[in-house]
């Protein structure tokens, strides 16, 4: 897994450059059903991402947010080039890339980058996770505990209504929606944020499969809203990703929420 | 008024030279009865504006988040020493220092200073907005253009349920919750966010004083949640900061959320 790890780490430094220098700098905009904003820069890494594999690992899939290949292998590599494109065409700094090896549904390998203040956040399965190579650990807090922070996003035609979830739950948190779910998650993983609630759906396991892995492995939980565990290589029924200490409690309220 | 904007320029350089040295770095917190996180960083620099206005203006006041000074002048210095101190210890690089000389009730001066991407809004009344001497504008999106960004902050007790009216709007806009206003301010200001639902009110001013000003000043509109102007030397009224396009209808959205 190493060797992976190594792979995905260099396809994140090639993201975390375009990102940068594209950064406050004007773009061609192009926008999908869900207002959801997608560059050019997007487009470029994913496709970037494409071409290495097919050098390096031809008979391994890419699913990406942006453009897939090959979808008959087990080894799939899953990809948000951009987590956070909105708030990167905003000038915010605080959009990641995203980078998973998701093996018959698991993600054994998962690397998210933040040029910005350039942290490379990674982890194998079983072998924890690192940031700069070195180990990250989310918070002990509960639910109601002062500093417990929930971080949320939804959109139009979201398929759960994470807003009134996390309005319930005001009075034993403080909120936010950063615009980028992956980059919230690494605040989980270094015991930063305790909570998110992720909505998507179709290509939602691009966005977190890295993620997901990464806040395991530093001691966390992530369920689906059902509060399952699931595959990262197809569509995903929402997330819950947490510190792992209240997350049943939380389940509860998503799951009277939606039921 | 130059010499004002001058002396607030210096203070947000040392805002900023606090903020930046003690990013990612551990910090004693403290919280308010909202869940508000608050540092000794942003005691210190409300401080050390408290002591450079005695020394250099000692018959104006200074009305600031953490601490404040004088209350019997006509002349006050509003100060938020740091909008988004969740977000500042959480490591992410998005807080600003706020600072606006208001006289009666109207701010004349208008500070932003964004240390991590060391960008200096500023604005005097009737001259314009600029980011680093540069001249910037609000963008002119109606509510539904594709782009159309609603930012809105909401905590535990707020008066105001932003949430609620934000989600009124889903169909037409994105949103977020990025964790300061005056950072979201001033994405409107330079045209990248074209709303923000504010539901500040005891304080509330020390939070928008000088992003109202910028806004103005490049083009955008600040009004109450009833649609009144209002003074920002004291308590508000919540605030609905945007480009002024759709303004009218934002404002129906709120006054029927909240009626």
């Amino acid at each position: 897994m190493k060797e992976y790890l190594d792979f995905a780490i260099e396809i994140a430094h090639y993201a975390g450059d375009k990102i940068k220098s594209s950064f406050l700098k004007d773009k061609d905009l192009n926008y999908k059903s869900d207002r959801t904003v997608v560059t050019d820069i997007d487009k470029d890494i994913n496709h970037y991402l494409i071409e290495k594999v097919k050098e390096k690992y031809p008979n391994h899939a890419v699913n990406g947010e942006e453009e897939s290949f090959n979808n008959s292998s087990n080894y799939v590599w899953v990809c948000d080039p951009i987590d956070g494109t909105g708030m990167f065409t905003a000038g915010i700094p605080l959009s990641v890339f995203s980078l998973a090896l998701v093996i018959d549904g698991i993600p054994y390998v998962g690397v998210v980058y933040d040029p910005y203040l350039d942290m490379m956040y990674t982890a194998i399965r079983g072998e924890g996770a690192f940031c700069n190579g070195s180990k990250i650990t989310v918070n002990k807090l509960h639910l109601g505990d002062l500093g417990y922070r929930l971080n949320y996003e939804m959109w139009n035609g979201s398929l759960y209504d994470t807003m009134h979830i996390a309005k319930n739950m005001l009075d034993k948190v403080k909120i936010s929606s950063i615009g980028s779910v992956a980059r919230s998650c690494m605040a989980i993983a270094t015991g930063n944020f305790s909570c998110d609630l992720f909505p998507g759906t179709e290509h939602g396991n691009c966005d977190i499969a890295a993620s997901a892995l990464i806040v395991e492995e530093a001691g966390g939980k992530v369920t689906d809203f059902f509060g399952n565990t699931q595959r990262y290589d197809d569509a995903i029924k929402g997330a819950i990703i947490s510190n792992g200490v209240s997350h049943e409690e939380i389940l509860e309220q998503v799951r009277s929420a939606i039921k």
